[in-house]
């Protein structure tokens, strides 16, 4: 971002998935690009949920974000937060006091937690986005087993071996079968008073079935493979209070001191800065270019954008293959317009298939016309989250990790990290 | 720890070498023995210079102390925090309110950062002995070269890009070994404003050499290979001040955003528990059993006891090979009172080696007849620490990231983990 430069400017906000395909399909073109983060790392958050049940560490599943972009010569990267954007004036206005112009911005910044208007419920159910998340859900699950194994038998000793998962989409459903297997493999060995089948696990979901966003049947075969591990699913069951230590389903209370938020997310603040209206999630809507529709050369991507394919009734989906194509789309879009070409082809999502995975062996995988679970579909699932990480380090350890675990039952990476007093109720212990 | 057990109870308060030791040394005997931290994990701490920049992960040298002593079952592991001593009652308590009575007690609590009598300096200048040490300055590290690809060249910027390490023991020559490698080559090719030469690197040590514990011509030998990766290394340098961006040494001031102390450590405060007289940086004097002169039954070792070998002036160095014999011999002790056999032969520290490594093919040996440096030492110090590192797993992924880091330059964990805004100067970035 030299000033003499006569290139034009390209500002991306935000690191993921969404923010990193953008600044890759931008490599090379006549600009120059300037990618701010607030991390300086880019987290696969598909497998976040093995770093919070102790099967992965963080540098397993983050890389730098300049590492990642460190043969695009045209890319720079700044760890700084945006505070705020001036659409008249053409700039945003970040944290460490910087004002920079751009000529196109493209927007990535992602969604997070909604507790549907129950902010207060965040302390006591904390959910899963960040690898700080990952290390407070980490602690908050083994410290439940430690504290349980000084604890004489009764309630107070129940209430810590109780976890409670709100939500049944993909991430609550891994949760689950992780925390399980943790529970009845990995951890029993070890303690003295807290077997095996010490730990009870709820998976709460307000709809009628589990992983409502894939096709009824292999639901149900991932609802069977849950029930195998032990776990104890309760559809048709709406949270109505969240304290600490107790969980309100309508009329019936459970005793927890591990509660885990995996039911809602909305966008970050981007409609805010953009001063335009969002979604009932804080989605921004963008056209078919996932332009807003004030600003040409302002584009809105991932998680953040609301675009509804034509034809379709709901917005695609916030998820990691969604927001790598809308990343790869833009910079096109963008090429086009710097190099005087048309436009390309409207934005189309090309689903290749959905996998999620319940534990050992057991996984379901939903490629349109073939469908099927077990042994196959968890293969797969390795196979295909292996290839997707970044980093050829990265891919060793994680096979490195997930086969130590396949072979002996064992976690690697279960340490709890606290500076705070290890034997009292603690509200955090990130 | 059943209430009607007639064994002999013993606690072991720390998990650390020492205290690891001592559980393992009573596997398997006639007594029922209860280890106490307040970390659930034992740590490699040779090995903790590289989590802080960013050459290597948690989960590689931190286990659960629960796993590593999962086969002696007589050994049970409580993640609590011991608050007091009472010693004629023979109980210790705990923080998480329980009263624990023991026959014998082994306290392994180590040492911490000592300021000399300076601890507004710690906010400035955080040493390293956790984990969260370690995220600690590793974050401040990343984050300065960060901070200096967004600043104009200047002395802002200067100050960002100066390391000061305050101390050449052998953790102070470590880090600087390992910092002027990540800043050199590893962080070199990610980022556009900072060069590999921009980073200055000082390491201050108020003695006339640098690792006063080695051979004079070894310690030269590391002196030189320091200097070859570009350190500056200021003996007979005093800090005098350390304040937020600057360090005075004497007459002489040196900006820098990133202070690192390795200088001084003090004993945990095991001797205020027993009510005995420390030495004069808080070590309990031990016998040549271990054992405190008030009580042939409470046994103090590791980092936390001063034992003055026989004809010797100085008390046994703060190292983990002490830590483990002391650990081992008490485990003796305590079985032959139990059996009723006489007392094992006094305690003797029997010195292998010493080594220290500053960087790639650089390091030095210390056998005693043979003394070497260079690509031998360093391949030595490389499988002996593998060696020593707890658990397959771990030893496979230390193996897998060092193996990477040589072929690639590359480090594989350069993550700031920190929930605080990246841009502004902070004063904690754990």
């Amino acid at each position: 971002m030299q000033p003499t430069s006569v290139r034009p400017k390209v500002i991306i906000v935000g690191g993921g998935f969404a923010g990193i395909a953008a600044a890759k399909g931008l490599a090379g073109a006549p600009v120059d690009v300037l990618l701010i983060d607030r991390l300086n790392h880019s987290l696969f958050q598909p497998l976040l949920y093995q770093v919070a049940t102790s099967a992965l560490g963080p540098s397993h599943i983050a890389q730098p974000i300049r590492h990642i972009l460190r043969r695009a010569k045209n890319v720079s990267v700044h760890w700084d937060e945006v505070t705020g954007i001036d659409r008249s004036a053409r700039r945003i206005h970040t944290l460490s006091g910087q004002q920079l112009p751009f000529d196109f911005l493209v927007i990535a910044t992602g969604a997070t937690h909604s507790y549907f208007g129950r902010d207060d419920w965040a302390k006591h159910a904390p959910g899963l986005k960040s690898i700080e998340d990952a290390f407070v859900l980490r602690g908050r699950i083994l410290g439940a087993f430690e504290r349980a194994e000084m604890q004489p038998i009764g309630p107070e000793r129940d209430a810590q071996l109780e976890f409670v998962i709100v939500g049944a989409g993909p991430t609550g459903v891994e949760l689950a079968g992780a925390l399980a297997e943790l529970a009845r493999h990995s951890l029993a060995r070890d303690f003295r008073s807290v077997s095996s089948h010490c730990a009870k696990i709820k998976l709460v979901e307000a709809g009628p079935r589990i992983l409502p966003n894939f096709n009824e049947k292999l639901a149900k075969a991932a609802h069977r493979s849950l029930e195998q591990l032990g776990v104890d699913i309760l559809t048709g069951s709406r949270v109505t209070e969240i304290e600490a230590g107790r969980v309100r389903l309508g009329d019936r209370e459970v005793a927890s001191e591990t509660v885990i938020w995996a039911a809602g997310v909305k966008a970050s603040p981007a409609a805010r800065w953009l001063d335009v209206e969002p979604d009932q999630v804080g989605r921004v809507p963008v056209d078919k270019h996932l332009r807003i529709a004030e600003d040409q050369r302002i584009f809105v991507i991932g998680d953040t954008a609301a675009h509804r394919p034509e034809g379709s009734e709901r917005p695609l989906p916030g998820v990691a293959p969604v927001a790598k194509q809308m990343g790869s789309h833009v910079a096109k879009v963008i090429k086009a317009t710097v190099l005087g070409r048309p436009d390309p082809a409207p934005f189309r999502y090309r689903q290749w298939g959905n996998l999620a995975t319940i534990g050992r062996n057991k996984a379901i995988a939903d490629f349109g016309r073939v469908r099927f679970s077990g042994f196959p579909a968890w293969a797969i699932w390795s196979l295909v989250h292996v290839a997707l990480l970044s980093g050829t380090l990265s891919r060793a350890s994680v096979v490195l990790s997930w086969v130590w675990s396949y072979l002996t039952w064992e976690r690697g990476a279960r340490i709890i990290l606290s500076a705070a007093e290890p034997a009292q109720e603690k509200e955090t212990n990130a």
